[in-house]
């Protein structure tokens, strides 16, 4: 723990009333920024991660050693263009990676939180780092960008404070978590509290690991982030290094190493607990029905410039859901741009090497930044 | 268990050679009939049943005191009408309601064999069933019918067996199970063994039960059952027993609710070894490689005529795998029908009250039935 303790970390001192009705101060958000802020402080960007993120979308995570989860979108020249833009990008609360979460020590008790921890919102996730633009002296940033859970944290952003993004992406997302994505989210959340090692949310206090039950968990939502067609392709019955079925309970096939693997490798980064606030928050996600079933009146007043992006064969966060967004927001005449990206890739394919996708980024991105900031000159 | 001995049961005395190499004899297939064999032994229909299913379609399951899993479908005057059929259901081999299976007593040790039962197949499965026809003296049968896993099983049954059905069923199937559904089977095994009251298999000699991990392994099961949209309109985001959110883990949305009970209704029913053995065989299942990957081999010389059916909102069994079984079965010239049923039911519609699928299957059989046993009368 000591290296997340060693983490670039924001304290926030402000007091942070939170939706359960707890009110928050003094809190860690653990952040990395990407780029230099200009002069005029106008080429500031947000990114918000999704589920398993974290404030590492670039370079190598100094924790897990391995590439930042947005390589193939942002950095020098990339789509979210670095040398260009100024990236802030943070651990939402509720996490692992050095943001106030239920692995924090709570000072009343010198224990871990652990299920004490308050339940948290996409809504209180938003507004904790909102407090970083003080931090920045950045009135308004140039855009907010986030794809699935971070998508969601683009819409709540820009419905919170409605004149301080120019423009926003929010990618494969929906306005309001769908009874499928809740019933997903459970699936794993029970997987998790099945394991006895979980101990009622004590385990890091106790020196146990629900590590199998977590693993589990991230099996049954990593088969969601890919489409049938994907795994045909990439898998299909290829056997895992033999030329036989054996007859057992071992990998047999490919796809089953393959997401035996994904379980292993995911347990040793992030924590149980935080999966189970993090899917909370989503779960709990629902604009429309925090503006009364008008999601159009979430962006009234606002004059940030939307471009929502989906994926073909994105089954989580289909294009249906997306263009929900779409509509809300045409029906109040705002600046919205949509583009459904064909890609055989699921949902992850905001996260992977989709040139339809990254260029659309990164040309809206450039445009609307000439167009905004630069037309003048 | 006792109650489990007490059910109808037919010992196979033969030797029945198994994939894995190992040969079994003297084992039991617990069985129910329906309606009454006709003089001509030519009114038999052979359902297979699916993953979950068991000997009891119609009636009261005097096990589980719960109605059998095809009432809708079988029964006097229903689509498999009793009254003019006369229609066996056998528990497969492998399964755990009487049939041999991981929790029959292995006569070596006098414990059940758990982790210690052979790995069977779809194709043991069948060639265990044909055994009742010599039980019946039935020479050949009027049709073989049964949905998801029981679809795997009419296929193959028509492949080892070509001339001993006039027609065949296969509802919501494939001949090859595809890398998602390997993905998903597996992900429920891993549950189940992530469980520590699994403990490798040998729980009931031991006096455990791995009920959190086979609830768990139900619950992400279940939601691949039922389609998106069917669950959006039956659950949506509404809440349970609540006016609003509670900010915890407790089941705030229906959805959650129902996942749970499922998950723990199952628990008393199913035993989890049979799940690890019944999906493993699901996942061995690949017709089209049995015959050097030309599925249209598999049918060769078979005068059985084909009846395909498949839903729309089938996500695990999509329409598109059906139809390559048509494809096959047309490249041959044979006799072949496809309906493909418009359901927001998702998979779970082969077992559910729909009209146009219920009202298929009974004109099918019935006119079937006239056109090849009654038409020269």
């Amino acid at each position: 723990m000591n290296k997340i303790d060693n983490l670039k970390k924001y304290i926030v001192k402000k007091k942070l009333k939170l939706d359960c009705g707890k009110e928050i101060s003094n809190f860690p958000l653990a952040y990395e920024t990407f780029g230099e802020l200009n002069e005029g402080k106008n080429n500031g960007i947000l990114i918000f991660h999704a589920l398993t993120g974290d404030q590492f979308p670039h370079g190598i995570n100094p924790i897990t050693n391995k590439e930042g989860w947005w390589n193939y979108a942002l950095g020098p020249n990339k789509a979210i263009d670095t040398n260009k833009f100024f990236v802030i990008s943070a651990n939402v609360i509720g996490g692992c990676m050095g943001s106030f979460g239920p692995s924090s020590i709570d000072p009343s008790t010198n224990k871990p939180y652990g299920s004490n921890f308050p339940v948290i919102t996409i809504n209180d996730m938003v507004n904790a780092q909102n407090f970083l633009l003080d931090h920045f002296k950045i009135k308004k940033l140039f855009a907010v960008i986030g794809g699935s859970m971070g998508g969601m944290q683009v819409l709540q952003f820009v419905s919170n404070f409605p004149n301080k993004a120019d423009v926003a992406i929010p990618i494969a997302c929906t306005a309001s978590h769908s009874a499928q994505n809740i019933a997903l989210n459970e699936l794993g959340r029970q997987a998790i509290m099945a394991d006895k090692e979980w101990d009622k949310g004590k385990y890091l206090e106790n020196g146990k690991s629900p590590s199998k039950g977590l693993a589990v968990a991230r099996m049954a939502a990593h088969i969601t982030y890919l489409s049938k067609k994907g795994l045909q392709e990439k898998f299909g019955r290829k056997l895992q290094e033999r030329d036989a079925l054996k007859f057992g309970f071992d990998a047999d096939f490919q796809i089953e190493s393959y997401l035996r693997y994904q379980g292993s490798v995911f347990v040793d980064r992030f924590d149980a607990n935080s999966y189970l606030y993090i899917t909370r928050a989503m779960d709990y996600f629902d604009l429309t029905k925090q503006f009364d079933g008008n999601l159009s009146d979430a962006f009234k007043g606002s004059k940030t410039k939307f471009f929502i992006i989906s994926f073909t064969s994105d089954w989580l966060y289909p294009t249906s859901e997306n263009r929900e967004i779409v509509i809300a927001l045409n029906a109040i005449g705002a600046d919205v741009g949509f583009i459904e990206i064909t890609s055989d890739k699921g949902h992850d394919s905001f996260l992977l090497d989709v040139p339809d996708f990254l260029n659309s980024v990164k040309n809206f991105l450039n445009n609307s930044y000439k167009n905004i900031h630069e037309a003048r000159i």
